[in-house]
């Protein structure tokens, strides 16, 4: 066996961060030595999350969160799966402490600063990072990742989204209303602290949208949809809460290019697919269903063509802690060591 | 007390035959004397449902279907809630025996009958009673209701999508694609017999779409639509199934008419809601729920104007065992009578 | 029509509050005319909860809790669906204003003071009231509701567990351990506030007991079970939380008493059946299922003698919300003002 | 890496054959090569099971049911994850085949064949087989199980129900009754195919007992704690139906042998735990949930010691898929080829 690598986590009680110490559980390459958390400070991991003991985990115990990048020891890489506020103050100092940073907030995905703030409500006040910062959907941008200091690992719903319309980017257009219905598990909706609207009583049996008008994913969609099609692309992004736990579906309505057929959707869906072995074609929308991709870091997705309207329908899924979250930074953590792409999460 | 009319149902043991037995328990106008089944025959309801029996069901016994009209005895009104093939036979049957019918299936909901044959696969043998049946929409037929023979209640997506964009009939551009995203619990996608698809490991902790290519309330919505704007309507209709019992969500995305302003949106959503007593406007879309509708007869509605896209969202909620099936077939009896149109729905 | 009596409701925003609304919404006797809540202070009910609104209860507005026994208004009686201590100051004054009180909390259930102060962490400082109260439990104590001031109405698990007691109280030895292995939905193990172990994600997918070794219906059901055998019992409390919403089913098992047969357990099965309307004897304890008594008043039970161990499996059903709390206390209404005690419960 | 052993699932298109080839997708020692079942012949993996796909197992596809044991081509060991007639007549073939044989089904775990009928409805025509049969609990059994031909993998309520029985087995008196109250999700009650009683709209929402009367594991679970007891014991065992997937929890209530104390109790729960890596002891009875044990193959366990009744309840959880079927069969397949017992399972 060659020399492990070793990785740290600010905030892995949170259930992203639950999800990593799953993955590192069985990750090859890497060995996990550095959790916190606020809540949990001083347990043994099989004390706060019993279901997650491995024989390579089960002495972590949980530090608080740092004081100073040194509290956290040697570390060749940190993943931050905390609020954006704290992951905005630690991803730079890591970095420039020459600790690879995995920020799976969402502290460095808008390059526009202003929109930053009127969605995040927080003050951008690390510009030079942020110049730094490599959005982190490696089908997209896997070479820039591979020498990233800092890796702005993206949002769950933009996942699910853009990837399809990355695979499709030159089939539809744009400049007309490309509508995203999206569907999550409260996994995807909110954190592990029962708060407003995630208690059982109303979300059992229960079906709503939420911040349909604003929701801080939409001009990170439209962001990375505009650059990878060159174009100011116009979006209608919704979310809804599915009374369930793990997954996201979208469901991306988009008006056909002129000229562009059946043949061609066909042609680039398959060869995509072919290349990535994330992403995973399906011929017939109704047969993207979440069981299918849950605990799994792949992207299913298929579209259908409605020839009377002109529009296609795009329907993807993903686990939005695997694919959304934990398992893309890790597949980004790969990247960057030089790991195989699918070490831990495949 | 007046006298009450004597109702029976046909193939009382479904989904929507219970929740109509659960609706003349406390129905003041009516005696149900008659309730047929293939599987319950010769059991008293307290066997075969006990939570729905109450002091003026308890004495129930399910009898076979009819041979003849005369094997249901004297009845005022019929309500059949049967497979389509079963209802095609006996609606005329009824009708011709003075026996007024609701009809909850969807023999007689579509006016072209070989649109009927493409997507129920059956032969429309019953063109005369066809041309007699009235789609069963109150808020836009409540006349014709009145004196029907033949009512033909409406499908729970098309009662979904349609009431709303009733409301905005004048302020939308249906030439344009309307795209209906619907989401219902399994009790609107599935009768109950346990079959494919519908157990509970392939419906729990799962989300999909399903008949994305044709679903036969597609042409039952478009010929509605293209019906009260006058105009041949351009639709996208998908339906997904919720890891839930009760319900269904419609989310609309339509083009708004040239020169239509949020104020005309508010003005007619808010003009509807005072005339009619099941239609409620929220402000808001996330404020549709679907346990704000569950075990009611209201349709709840509200828009979001994208200024941006120039796309409205219209969202609307219902449960589809009661305003989708059995509470507006009640509905509908009450106006056939003379009843408070209220009486035993709210 | 006769005049209708004046209720009203402390408390009622929460889970109870809400299904006592439910039910005055369809009740002939009564009208409900206050209703109070700490949260929901000036809303329209049709706000509050959607879903709950009726043509009887549409204009009610939630007042604050009241400051005084006049801020209620003319009132007959009062439901207190309130926290203990809340309860406790005031049940005692709205009988001595010769308002009649139907308190739902645990305030005036244990005769014992001092067992009260252990289980409930308060002190019982009302000492006279708690001598008037009846413990509301109708087919045990009818003849005392009829004319009580005060009723202190059962908690959800000892309504299930000691109805079926009370059938088979002459056949089993409450000398030897009773054990009662208790299994509820999350509205009967915590009120509506979104609060530690009730949020979605610990609930979901998950099964647990809580408060083994101290829960404050023990003693309760001790104290009842002891009165109708006349001789001290034993007793073993454990409940459970079900990954559900609605329904206790308790598994009681008991030793027989000597002599006694499996004719013995049917004939008193079979006769309380026909006297009380609301227990429901079934021939098999499989057939015993949260769905048939979900929505309504009834206690359904059965027993399966296990002749090689000499153990009677006693299983009843209720749904919490109802029999356990709001329906129960309607019934209890009833009796008190002499209405047919089926009166809006059936 | 050494040499990997060959294996070949049986009805692997089950529940639990999906969950071994979960297990063999990582397991370090074993290369699954022959996968077989009756539904997706032909089919790869990835068609049938999208979440299931691994780079070991992507390209495995489904055989039909072999005609004879050489159609399964070249194993060291077979797992029969089929029904009971299936396995009874294929263990032994295996078996004198020198593939040593894992069997999941119930075939080989009653000694007494007359049980058997009673309880399987089958002859069992192989009591050559039978007598070489060894009950796969590796904590009780560990020793014979390293040489054993043919492993009668144990059932899953048995599992949950002995591993704690077999810890506290000197200080509970099981001449008289032992009450086991086991909950199981749905996955542990029955198999993938949709039949009555496992559909969606009868087991969401809902809570009942099942085959209280007669359930076949009651007399594997007699047998087992008779032996280990060296006593006939009493038992009375009555599963229940959750409203989930995954899981069981048992509350066992036995009578604590005279003279035992709470220390007796703690001492040989504490001792067990450190020497059996899969068995977790908690302090506390509330801290045993399911979703500690989902997805991992521990079984947690719990003591209540009630001096008042005398009674001691014993609570312990496995996930029914793991612990309960694949997992412990993977722990037994470690056993039998000496690969550390907790590969692939940990």
């Amino acid at each position: 066996m060659n020399a492990k690598i070793k990785v740290g986590i600010l905030g892995a009680g949170g259930f992203t961060g639950q999800e990593l110490m799953r993955i590192f559980a069985r990750h090859p390459n890497t060995e996990l030595v550095y959790i916190t958390s606020s809540e949990f400070v001083g347990q043994h991991l099989s004390q706060a999350f019993p279901a997650l003991v491995s024989p390579s985990t089960a002495a972590l115990k949980f530090s608080a969160h740092p004081q100073t990048v040194n509290d956290a020891g040697k570390l060749d890489a940190v993943f931050l799966a905390t609020p954006d506020d704290v992951a905005l103050r630690w991803a730079p100092e890591f970095a420039r402490a020459n600790i690879r940073v995995i920020d799976i907030s969402g502290a460095f995905r808008l390059s526009d600063s202003a929109v930053f703030r009127d969605y995040y409500g927080l003050e951008h006040n690390q510009s030079e990072a942020l110049s730094l910062a490599v959005y982190g959907m490696p089908e997209i941008y896997r070479e820039k990742i591979r020498s990233a200091k800092l890796v702005a690992n993206p949002g769950c719903y933009p996942t699910a989204a853009l990837l399809p319309l990355y695979v499709y980017r030159e089939l539809v257009d744009v400049t007309k209303p490309v509508i995203i219905d999206a569907k999550s598990g409260t996994s995807g909706a909110g954190g592990r602290k029962e708060k407003d609207g995630l208690g059982y009583s109303t979300v059992y049996e229960n079906f709503r949208s939420y911040k349909t008008a604003k929701h801080q994913h939409a001009p990170e969609i439209a962001q990375e949809l505009s650059r990878f099609t060159g174009t100011k692309a116009l979006l209608r992004f919704t979310p809804h809460l599915l009374p369930m736990y793990r997954g996201i579906l979208c469901s991306t309505y988009a008006f056909i290019q002129k000229g562009k057929t059946a043949a061609d959707f066909a042609a680039v869906a398959h060869k995509t697919a072919e290349q990535e072995i994330f992403l995973r074609y399906r011929e017939n929308v109704d047969a993207i269903e979440l069981r299918h991709v849950q605990h799994t870091n792949f992207c299913d997705y298929a579209h259908h063509i409605d020839t009377e309207t002109g529009v296609v329908q795009i329907v993807s899924a993903i686990d939005n802690l695997v694919k959304g979250a934990a398992g893309q930074a890790v597949q980004n953590l790969n990247i960057m060591f030089g790991f195989p792409e699918t070490s831990g999460v495949y």
